[in-house]
């Protein structure tokens, strides 16, 4: 309530400053930070993807701006709207809301959804609200399991107590309240099925911690779902992929961010988050070779994209098995091939062995 | 725990015939139902695409016939091995595990995960055990809400105080117990943020139903959940999808089961679920032609395709519905469209109206 409250004061200063100009006769305009390539840098202190300071002023009196400017106001309107009603809405039905037809013409005030993403974006950054502060909600993916206590909506929550099912991790998490966090660390993986071996195995009990899985790339819900444990309770994370580029930037997406939201990365971003998936060393320690998958030619682009970002650069362990699974095991491999050492061997072995040993990569 | 009894009895029964053949000094043999499209139909009694009887016998002494016949007694045996340790696998940790190098040579039982998938596959069909039975999952997703307490591993767990988030419905739903069923119908989504929608909106609660949501194609968990409620508890099934062939096509699938899983309908097919989704008729009567989406070619394929199956091809309605959209429509059209009418316009008119009118699709 009071993040609403806090929301709509924003949004409502934005508007206040936009009509004092119009009541003074001057060309209303609006404060833009720079989202462009250009503008984003790794920020090497905080240890994030960070944009830079550049901001660009936008007016409503310029035919090159004027389109721009009223859909930022008019998303601003929306996420008054969505805020003081306490409801939210999904980056696709913000679009179909925002586009209506203006009176007496035939303009849409959106066309495309690219369009209402974008002035939800700049509305991210005038505001300093992430999305999910403005109502608008990313994608809903995930499960989590664990010895966590949550309210939400009203409803008590506990995360140990969810059945074979777990907890769905909604797509916005602002409103959680964690009433108890008995676990000392968070275990992320990077498919539901592994969440399932975990999750039957109750990794969660045994080791006392946290099970979390997206499919794929995390969505901004489990990010920041990470990032408010990881903050808030200084619980470790630890990121479970698969041995393969996509997997590992996986990884540096939750830990750095990502160049596309770099944005909102004091938000989403996790610095210490450690990774705990397969290395090129444990290709060899645990036998996998038998179960390499070929590299598609997309591996190695994404591969090489990997090993040049600034942040992988100059990380000399990560360099040394991004070389290793280039020069010398050739081949891709998956978190499931643990399987073939036993049905449970990620659970009762791998996890806690490499936890103890301390061999997580940076 | 009686289930898995039924399983193990079924898979020793199946060991011990080759056993006692192997002991006669016969050549050991397996009856697998034949899985080609030609032995596929439509059942317009059961209204489900079913396999026909067609029975092939596999020998172990066949030089053609030997390597299936081995994978599928491994398949055979780890099935057995998980339903004894109360344990499951995912079908791609299934592969690793029976992915191994027979003694004494360089050959893997199985090479490719489409050989063990087929393995399992012709299990289900020889034991007449669906994959959930053997303890191999498919894949996890979904959330549901609604006026439901279940009992799953011990836990009690309420669907209706379960915050933002929802149950996060797991792969294999076959042990579940219905503990209270208060909802009269379900609700079934295309997608998350159309559930998130619904389930905000209190949907559930308001209408004394259920909602459930996949992304996409509703995986087995989710059809077997549809189904386990639908017949247990006699509850109607509404399937709302987009305005298009992919989105009618999942209705299908949910409806009449599909060609690649025909083997297993009975266990997943819900010949009495209703269409509720987007028709061409609720394009016009919700004045959604604004937001129509262009057709791509596969569009239109699709929609070819889906006008000729069996199951469409006699159902004068639907004939109607696939014309309007190709001839006179021409586009496609989202769910999420209906936002332009309100926020909470699905919610509180687009499906207590449609119910109410009883205007669904059969």
């Amino acid at each position: 309530m009071e993040k609403r409250q806090e929301t709509i004061k924003n949004l409502k200063k934005l508007g206040s400053k936009v009509v004092g100009e119009i009541d003074k006769g001057e060309n209303p305009s609006l404060d833009v930070p720079i989202r462009t390539l250009s503008n984003v840098k790794y920020d090497t202190t905080r240890r994030m993807i960070m944009m830079g300071t550049g901001v660009a002023k936008r007016y409503f009196f310029n035919v090159g701006h004027v389109r721009k400017f009223v859909q930022t106001i008019e998303a601003a309107a929306l996420a008054k709207e969505l805020n003081e009603m306490g409801k939210h809405l999904s980056l696709r039905e913000a679009f179909y809301r925002m586009k209506r037809t203006l009176p007496d013409s035939n303009i849409n005030l959106v066309d495309e959804q690219g369009e209402s993403n974008e002035a939800i974006e700049d509305l991210e950054l005038i505001t300093d609200a992430s999305r999910e502060l403005l109502h608008i909600n990313a994608n809903k993916l995930g499960s989590v399991a664990g010895k966590v206590v949550i309210q939400d909506k009203g409803d008590v929550i506990d995360w140990s107590k969810l059945g074979s099912g777990g907890w769905s991790i909604p797509s916005n998490v602002e409103d959680i309240i964690f009433k108890k966090v008995d676990a000392k660390f968070i275990v992320y993986l990077e498919k539901a099925a592994e969440w399932e071996r975990l999750h039957e195995d109750r990794v969660w009990d045994k080791l006392n911690c946290i099970v979390i899985s997206s499919q794929g790339q995390a969505t901004r819900g489990i990010r920041r779902l990470l990032q408010r444990l990881s903050i808030e309770y200084k619980l470790p994370v630890y990121i479970l992929t698969d041995f393969d580029a996509y997997g590992w930037y996986i990884y540096s997406v939750i830990k750095y961010g990502s160049i596309s939201l770099a944005h909102i990365s004091g938000k989403l971003a996790i610095p210490n988050a450690r990774f705990l998936g397969l290395t090129a060393d444990d290709i060899i320690k645990y036998d996998l070779k038998k179960h390499l998958i070929k590299f598609e030619e997309v591996d190695l682009k994404r591969l090489e994209q990997v090993k040049n970002y600034d942040w992988f650069k100059n990380n000399k362990e990560w360099q040394r098995q991004i070389n290793m699974m280039k020069n010398e095991i050739k081949g891709k491999a998956e978190l499931a091939a643990l399987t073939s050492h036993g049905i449970s061997f990620i659970s009762d072995v791998y996890i806690p062995e490499k936890i103890k040993r301390n061999v997580w990569l940076d």
